[in-house]
């Protein structure tokens, strides 16, 4: 059975990202979308538990897509995932590089370890996790970034951190 | 059972293309690499039988690699073979924007066409076929290039053009 | 008032360069759209005025835009006209360097004259003459790709070609 | 009337925005130069009205260039503002993917504003306010770098940081 | 006597810019390796002084290389030490362009001062100083990664770090 | 004693490749204008005999450079020539990543020669010998492209291809 990572922080999840899912979900037998915990990034909009729980909503129906979060290194969880491929995302080509650099580290410390790349449609280039907050601070209508599943989970969340902030 | 292509001219097969195949192999059931017949460049070094021929010497020990030519349009080529994704190798940053475009002109034309991109390893980002080409024409030695079983071919051919030409 | 000149080859004009054009002409006063006669690639598929025919029925609701055809060298063709920016759409980052290298030559030979660039809009990136050619070769549906008043122009052509080639 | 917007932080102004400045304002009926008001940025130089201040020192003689501040979302600024395009000057291929990407966002929330990029003539592309501010730090001449009616206002502010930092 | 400076902050020295340094030390008759002193970065693994005294146990047999530290601008350092050219290593081609604004501000600054890049050897393109604290933070062997000379010291601060913080 | 050479096709020598020559001649002992004759591209402004002689009029006060012709390989010709660095002038960011394959290349046939680049100072960024041919073409003024010494020739040469052709 061939198992793929797709791992990312999903901060919240977007629509560039659930299309990379379900595409990279036809290719490999098993898809684990994994929200990467980095001890040093900790203000995020949600927790890292809490961006498993809303891509979990979102990939309800894909039946080979597990959601997980993992704060071992990449090449690690991937080793005792058994997994032999890595997916990303690529919405610009100066993204390119850098995630170039880090297959290379990855091979390096998992030699079983590959990464693939999966160029984002076209109608999704310009969302990101930023963009979308950038959006929802200014109140913007989130239907053309986020999943509609959790649209009211992003606004309520953006609410809270205005009242308390 | 999951089919992925891997197109190119392959004149001739080098070691980083021998790289991606195997890379690649790993990832899916069914790996074909198919030769490319473009009406427009028929002046090549070998002719595309003959470079699919070489291709077969190379992965004879493959098991799920198999070696094809095909001059259909390679979207369609694809809904032919039941393969839903197209393997392309990147050696360069400036690759990549073109492939892109290839990539969203293969999905338009089939749109359960996937690409995915696999960085050269970085032992081989040097190496192309017209790189090979340049080195056979001064004489230098293939082995860093090409995969051993088809050196004496590609200098045989080369004397052969010398003669000739 | 404000003139801007389109320049390019055109052949054919395609759904991207129509989205350029109808974007440009909503700035400027004037907006002359100019088939460059390039001494050099005698061998397109319609002869420059032919190609110029061709964007004048795609453009003839839009009153502010001109086409016309030219053997002049650029930057002394905006001095005819009086125009003092050229546009340029912006396909993909890799032709970002060479225009922006002709901008400047441009502007050394007319020191009014500017270059201005509009990025593509991501539904017509993977669109180009080439392609366009090239699926028309194939036989392919050119609806996604060319305005529909050039369809049966561009498929006639293509068969004439066949025929005689 | 063609109303243009060019966005910026200005933190100060430079001779390359200058350049774009007055390049821009030969080919639009008004231009609007905008300082971005950013909530996240507050440790500027110079306050977001200050730097507004600078640039009208700066661009006093140019009629139809007006100068102004704002933190409402660009998009709904050209709104406010009837204006249809946004100026962008490009001082690196690097910018350029970031800045088309931001373009796509604009035009997304509002439909009629459009982007064009101007590049940086070649004399200023190794300008920017982070360059100037880095030079006046280390006490270099700055009459290269900012416009001559500012060099002192730079100065005098560097200066009292040193005092109270 | 042709001297050039390498200049950088090193925090720690890897092996990729072990590479660089010996390759440049081929080229000039004096090589002074210089460890930037960052007034805004004050938060590295090692301390300038530190970062230099690793650099001098790597390089003690190399006998034209010389290594300092320097909190001067610098291309007033360059005139000090009477250099004429800045070795500039490129793991990447995004780095190419910031590099070549910082040539160009060095050389307004000191135009006597030029600067030369070398590019990564592609067994090293994947290291960085971040790459290595990355590794060293997850306990991951170091010896592809800096020279064998100062895997103690980089394992032994991370461990003082890990207790402390 | 260090001996660099400076490879290129020069058809003809620009004011580009002068101060190329100018900067790396400070650097080197010793520097070598390299014309390489390609035995496939024939159809030159100039044969390489020509091409060489322009640039020894041009350089004839560079008391450290020499000018040469060859139809070797590059890396065999530096071995012959005692040579370990080939300069290169980088015009483009997009020029870069093909002449880094090019270095690595010529390392593995030649591990002893290793490959310097030089950014274009600004001024010069946009010629290139194709640039400067097709100003010529047009009877432009080459004063801004070529060096003084050599415009006659260019003009001259253009004006006996346009009669014969």
């Amino acid at each position: 059975m061939k198992t793929a990572i797709y791992p990312g922080s999903f901060d919240p999840i977007t629509l560039g990202h659930l299309n990379i899912i379900k595409r990279a979900a036809l290719c490999f037998d098993k898809l684990i979308v994994c929200v990467l915990v980095n001890s040093d990034k900790t203000s995020g909009l949600f927790l890292p538990e809490e961006r498993a729980d809303l891509i979990r909503k979102v990939v309800a129906r894909l039946p080979n897509v597990e959601v997980d979060c993992s704060s071992t290194l990449l090449a690690e969880y991937a080793r005792e995932k058994r997994a032999c491929t890595l997916i990303k995302g690529l919405r610009a080509v100066s993204d390119y590089e850098n995630e170039v650099q880090m297959a290379l580290i990855n091979r390096k410390l998992n030699p079983r370890l590959d990464t693939m790349f999966l160029p984002s449609s076209t109608k999704y280039t310009y969302i990101s996790s930023s963009v979308v907050k950038e959006m929802a601070r200014y109140g913007s209508d989130l239907s053309d970034f986020v999943p509609r599943e959790i649209i009211d989970d992003v606004n309520r969340r953006m609410q809270e951190q205005r009242r308390d902030g």
